[in-house]
């Protein structure tokens, strides 16, 4: 299955590398970089990642969006987020990282479904779109095949949730084993709430 | 001050990605990317990024190395190994992550020091040096100006230990809680050894 990450400028580097780092344990998926129109993408960490145009995407695989400080650009970039509407629609699954949740509450399809976001940045996310009903208190959210992880860190723990959900239990805690990462499998502790 | 982290391909996505996402907190920081000869260079999870040749970094900065299957060839790499080691012996600090310890082993500058690697390739480490002073239960290790971490997300830990060795504890756990991360910041603490 594909794993297609979107990408685009000032995304916040470990929202993206630490659930990377997960899915790539699993064998059926394989990871691609896109971003909108491809090219060379900038992180908020002034890493240069190369990617292809999402239109070169599969879509029915896993989506995964990072949050960063060009969320606040892109929630008022209508193409972009019609694209990413597009793209989420058609995706299996569909996760978000720290403030990826505001694009992804922009698309609307989180409205009336639950999601969570970076604490930091709760008040801006939640102003984005009040149809989505914000949970404060959580390490991340499920909800359909919308998974919304808290800020930054968090997104690791989401995917090793996600992981559990696909797979089982024991799929998730091998990979955390293999990578020396103490999972806090507990989606609803919460400690920077 | 510089901080240059040294990539080659196939290095471990996370190990570097979590210290960048600790280290870019830091005002004083700038993150630099190279590697032996500049250009692409693609990690063991597939992804891209675009480097500096490494005759253009500073040298007098902070020098970050990855882990990764990279570094079961650059073990026998002598230019790479001479490469590394004049970079080291220049830097100010020195932080390797998971197996990156090997390669800084194999300059000879870890001679005598204590050590800590990935603990399920722990005994591929231990044989390229035995004058190193190997630890297999330590989160991380520090022995002078080198910080040498466990596997993978070890290499977070530690780097917040650094930042509080640098600093102040405050600072460390202002950037944890920052990026929503639950630091183990007691390095001789090793669940996985």
């Amino acid at each position: 299955m594909d794993v297609n990450i979107l990408l685009f400028n000032d995304f916040e580097t470990l929202d993206i590398f630490g659930p990377i780092e997960i899915l790539s344990k699993v064998e059926e998926y394989k990871i691609n970089y896109y971003s909108q129109n491809g090219g060379t993408v900038v992180s908020a960490q002034n890493a240069p990642i190369i990617t292809e145009s999402i239109n070169c995407a599969s879509y029915d695989g896993i989506l995964v969006i990072p949050g960063g400080k060009g969320t606040r650009v892109l929630v008022n970039d209508l193409p972009f987020i019609n694209m990413l509407k597009e793209a989420a629609e058609r995706s299996l699954y569909c996760l978000s990282i720290c403030t990826g949740s505001a694009l992804l509450a922009k698309t609307g399809l989180l409205d009336g479904k639950n999601a969570t976001s970076n604490k930091k940045a709760f008040e801006w996310v939640k102003s984005t779109n009040s149809n989505v009903n914000w949970i404060k208190k959580a390490r991340w959210v499920v909800d359909g095949k919308y998974y919304t992880s808290s800020g930054v860190s968090a997104g690791m723990d989401m995917t090793l949730g996600f992981i559990r959900d696909c797979f089982n239990e024991q799929t998730a805690i091998e990979i955390a084993n293999h990578i020396e990462y103490i999972w806090n499998s507990d989606c609803s502790k919460d400690l920077f709430a």
